[in-house]
Order: C-alpha cells, then structure tokens, then sequence
C-alpha cells in the first residue's frame, strides 16, 4: 500500500516508540513518499510545542523541500528566540541536545465514513505528525530559500509576481526549519468495516459522505483600480480543488 | 465585531498570559459566542498533550455543549489513563492541580490573501484555542452524553438512524471532557493590508482566493445491498457548504 519512492535507499522514516502505529482500523504508512505526498496536499500545519509548560497547538503555513520543513513561527519562534541556544530544557520536553521538541501535524479529511453503527463511524483522512526540534532560521539565504518554498508553496506563483521581500522584511520574518526525519503518516479511506458484521442485517444504508475543497474565483481588493487584470496563474487556480491526493 | 450572546453574564472567555492576542494584523475575540461559533463550524480539532515527555498533536472530533469539548482521544487517553488522577504532572506541563494541560485547536481556512508585497500575503480563517486538563469520561451516562454530541455534530441524524453504541462498545470507546473556560479565537478577513502602502503604486492584482469544502454526493458501500435507501439527512447534507461561518 505504499508508494514507490524515487531514492529507495533514504526512503523509510525513522520509526520510534511515538511513531509506531497503534490503530489497527487506519492505515500507518512508513516511506519518505507517503510524508511528502501529505505534504504537498496541505498547506496550515498545526504547530505543537511547550511554552513556559504549557502545550500550545499553533495553526501556521508551511513549505518544504526533501530534507526539511519550514514554518511561519512567531509564536513559537518567540519563544525559541528568548531561549538560548545551548540551554537545557526542561526534562520532560527536552531531546537529546536539551532543545524543545516539535510535534507537527497536518491533516487532510476526505469525508465522513457512515457505517451501520455509530461505534464504526470513522473520518477519512490524511494525516502526517512530525517531530523534531525547530530551529529558528536566522542565515538570510536559508530564510529566503525557505520562505520561497513556503510562498510558492501557498500560493504558486506570486513569489514572482508580487514584490519579493526587502532585506528589512526579511528581518522580520520569523521562520522554523524542522528536519523531516522522523514521521508517522496515517492516512483512511473506503467504506466503513462493518460490512461484514452482524449490523449488516439491519439494513441500514452505509458508505461514504465525501468531502472536497475548491479554491474560488479570485476576489479583488476593494481600493484595487478599476480594470486591474487577474494574473493568469491566480486565474488558472480558480476552480481547482485544494487537498488533492495524487502523485 | 463580537456577536451578541445570550447570556452576557458569562459570555467572556478568560484572559490570560497564554490566550491574550499577539499580532495585531489578526483580530482577537474573547466573547464566548465566537468561541461557540468556530466549533460550530469545524469538525476536526488538532489536541495538544505532552506524553511521556514529547508533545504530541494529534487530530480527532469533536462535540460540545455550552460549556464542555468532548474529544475522541485514544492515544492521548492512553497517557492520561495510565497517570493516577491525582499525580502530580511534571512541572512544566501541569496545571493547578498537578493534571496534564492540554491545547485544543480548531483551524477553519476561509482563502488565500494575495498581497502586493510577498511579506503581505497570509491566510483568512477562523481559529479556537482552548487550554484546559482533559479528563477521561468514565460515567457511561456522560459518555453517551458526550458521544451524542460527538457523532451529532459530525454526522448529524445518524445518531437515530444508526445503531447505538452497545454497552461494550461503549466501555471500549476513549472520550475525554474539556471545560470550555480558557480559550483564544482569532479570525481574519478581507483583502490584504497594503492597499495604502507605497507597494499599491506597483500596479499589481492584489485581493483573496476563497477556499470552500463541499459535502459531494453519498458513495455507497460497495457491499450494500443493491437499492438499499439514502437516509433523507444524507441526501440533504449532499451539496451543501462545510465550515461554515454564521448560525
């Protein structure tokens, strides 16, 4: 059930005792393809990290090349930036340098699976965890490659249409880099399991209720001049679907 | 631009440290009706515990009444589960009373805003931040209570039309509560804000690109008997909006 990668030889992700499967009913996928293929059907990862002991789940964009994620970050990164580099950590959010680990997660649902029975109702998903510890992208090249990936990963395109950062801005950017080293990518689709159970006799309709995103017509700003033309790669998007599995 | 709520004696959220707003260019609401209106709308919640050290981010649905989240939450339950009730957590992962603290997030994404300036794009949504302890629902009343909410919010009317869940099944099903006491909504909206920089002189297209998700038509189960009905509330939940904004 996975799917062929183009370098074998660094295919598989680490797998740890946080990213070993669990659930039996869903689908754990373990190859570098499976990851980058959740990757580039999303786009808001969701950011976990402990700040002053507290767990905080950040909603951020993203972009990524074959080695590494990277993150909008200025919650996070804030408070990456008031630690120094070499502090230890506390214990208990700490890897093995001392540095606070990451967990980030994206997911991507497909539709509600409706099963005979309320207890095998399920969602339909894609869904890729990511550990790590995020380092803060202080280097202004590695911050512009990253960023590049991230825009044009967001919206493809307007990196070189719309005005590229200044060096000022870039300053004020704040971006994480995230190793995609270690992963868990879980991902259901199909009808419900319940088939074949004794609910079937109910005679119950089951199946699936899908769910699909499209990106809609370009909307001009208001204070935009009269006649003002849609560029062709916003225009081309209208009408796409978002979240598409594929590749 | 908070909406009026029923009862206003206790429509605030409470602000503190961790929920106050940060960045400016997104509005920060505190009314408890803002807070109901992003769970009314979503149906996946990205919960944020820290387990044995690690945080982990972990996508799972929902339900909710005025004033409780129920979450399915089989792994992060597992933790809980196997930490006595009354143990002191770690210190930088505890809450008052010694309990794990979670973070639950709901992210809606409504588009992409196109900017002049790369630094300028961003994303419209709607997002909820609720921080609490999770507590395992072990009462079956309560659970049936909770996994009402939970299977009603994500697929109304199956909860009569399906089998409900049996005593076993229901003593094998992990759900856990949350007060909805503590929680940060942030939304934003509208074209991008450089209208009225020097950039609006580029002559360029500026404006957003709308994200919308649409339930498509009920896919059978292949194994369903042939003519076996489409429930009503099946049928009619074909083609209308996901995420909505409004009651």
């Amino acid at each position: 059930m996975t799917q062929p990668v183009a370098d074998p030889g660094r295919a598989a992700l680490s797998a740890t005792a946080r990213t070993r499967h669990q659930r039996l009913r869903e689908q754990g996928r373990t190859d570098r393809a499976d990851l980058l293929a959740v990757l580039r059907a999303g786009f808001i990862a969701h950011l976990g990290v402990v700040v002053d002991g507290t767990p905080m789940v950040i909603p951020t964009s993203y972009g990524y090349d074959e080695d590494t994620l990277y993150l909008h970050g200025s919650v996070a990164s804030r408070s990456l930036a008031t630690r120094p580099a070499d502090a230890a950590g506390p214990a208990d959010a700490a890897g093995p340098a001392g540095a606070a680990l990451a967990c980030v997660t994206i997911t991507l649902v497909d539709g509600l699976v409706l099963a005979r029975s309320v207890f095998e109702h399920a969602v339909n998903y894609r869904s890729a965890m990511i550990y790590g510890t995020p380092r803060l992208v202080t280097d202004p090249a590695e911050k512009l490659h990253g960023l590049h990936l991230l825009s044009e990963h967001l919206a493809p395109g307007q990196w070189d249409y719309a005005r590229q950062p200044s060096r000022k801005e870039l300053a004020a950017t704040s971006l994480l880099s995230l190793p995609l080293d270690e992963a868990s990518v879980k991902v259901r689709t199909g009808p419900p399991d319940d088939a074949d159970s004794p609910d079937a006799a109910l005679g119950l309709w089951a199946g699936e209720l899908p769910l699909t995103s499209t990106w809609g017509q370009p909307v001009p700003d208001p204070e935009l001049p009269a006649g003002t033309a849609v560029p062709p790669h916003l225009t081309a998007r209208a009408g796409t679907r978002a979240f598409e599995a594929g590749r």
